[in-house]
């Protein structure tokens, strides 16, 4: 089967965390059909553990949803950054901490439908808390770090009291890599 | 801590699937941001489990990707549609099979950074065949739906071969669900 073409791609918003981008796509059938597209840079996510099994969370305002939300450590990939550098520098800047250990859990779409937007997840062992401390960006500064043990972090996502997507898979990926590990 | 407040609110792109809305918020220290909202109407997404054990996934072309992706059915809410209607609908619609029992596993957000969706994630039981088949959307008619033991959809995602953030959500939520009902 051929896949769609693109006809024509036009860029109608050029903004600081995304673009949008109206394509003309021609369709198996020979239909033309307008597809929006929000086009990210995509980013990295950690999921860190310190060695007593407590993981490290962010709560911080979200105004998409006007209120704050318990996520992992993340950010956005700046232009041609490595997502593993990117989740190493986002830890640092977002927790004050580093890690010694990174193992990839996956690299997932945050919602395929309308957009690009791809999060590197990774669990990170070995923290230590580096001298520097936190590092935020504007429109961070309300930023409050929480660590919390794991199974209680599981729960969290039973109950709907976390509800982040890329925090609910890291941890759930987290937990079973660990399994296997011991 | 007072919460930031939106000052102005504009919309400048109203689309077929979201609309993109710039709001000026008053920051906590009194600055003004200018903030990009993706707003989504939300969706209802379904992981369809047979008597069997296998699960029942959608394979359809993703345009913002340019392949083909692999799925739990799901789709947007349409205007005051209740997010369990909406599954139902998608499941019907997308695969052409009714079931017993929906249980909810969880009301995610897919990416809060700049978007305000919110996914609702059921699990199904008791799958029967419509008589009336599929009825797909427009720009749904390279779908096509596969059953697979729900053991190697997590093998799939351990893999990095199912890389959907609500599906790999879905699925190893209902999988935790599935374990404590036995």
């Amino acid at each position: 089967m051929p896949l769609p073409k693109t006809i024509k791609s036009e860029r109608l918003y050029h903004g600081r965390i995304f673009d949008l981008v109206i394509e003309d796509m021609e369709e198996q059938d020979g239909n033309i059909r307008k597809c929006e597209i929000i086009s990210h840079p995509g980013g990295g996510v950690v999921i860190p553990i310190f060695d007593n099994g407590d993981i490290l969370l962010v709560r911080q305002y979200r105004y998409p949803f006007k209120t704050f939300v318990l996520e992992a450590p993340a950010g956005k990939l700046e232009p041609n950054e490595d997502p593993l550098d990117c989740a190493k520098r986002e830890l640092k800047e977002e927790t004050g901490y580093t890690a010694e250990k990174f193992i990839q859990l996956t690299a997932m779409y945050t919602t395929p439908g309308f957009c690009n937007e791809v999060l590197h997840v990774y669990l990170a062992t070995g923290l230590k808390k580096s001298e520097l401390g936190q590092n935020l960006d504007d429109g961070e500064q309300s930023l409050t770090v929480e660590s919390l043990p794991l199974t209680q972090a599981i729960e969290m996502i039973t109950k709907g009291e976390i509800v982040d997507g890329k925090t609910i898979v890291g941890i759930l990926l987290a937990e079973q890599k660990m399994k296997q590990s011991h």
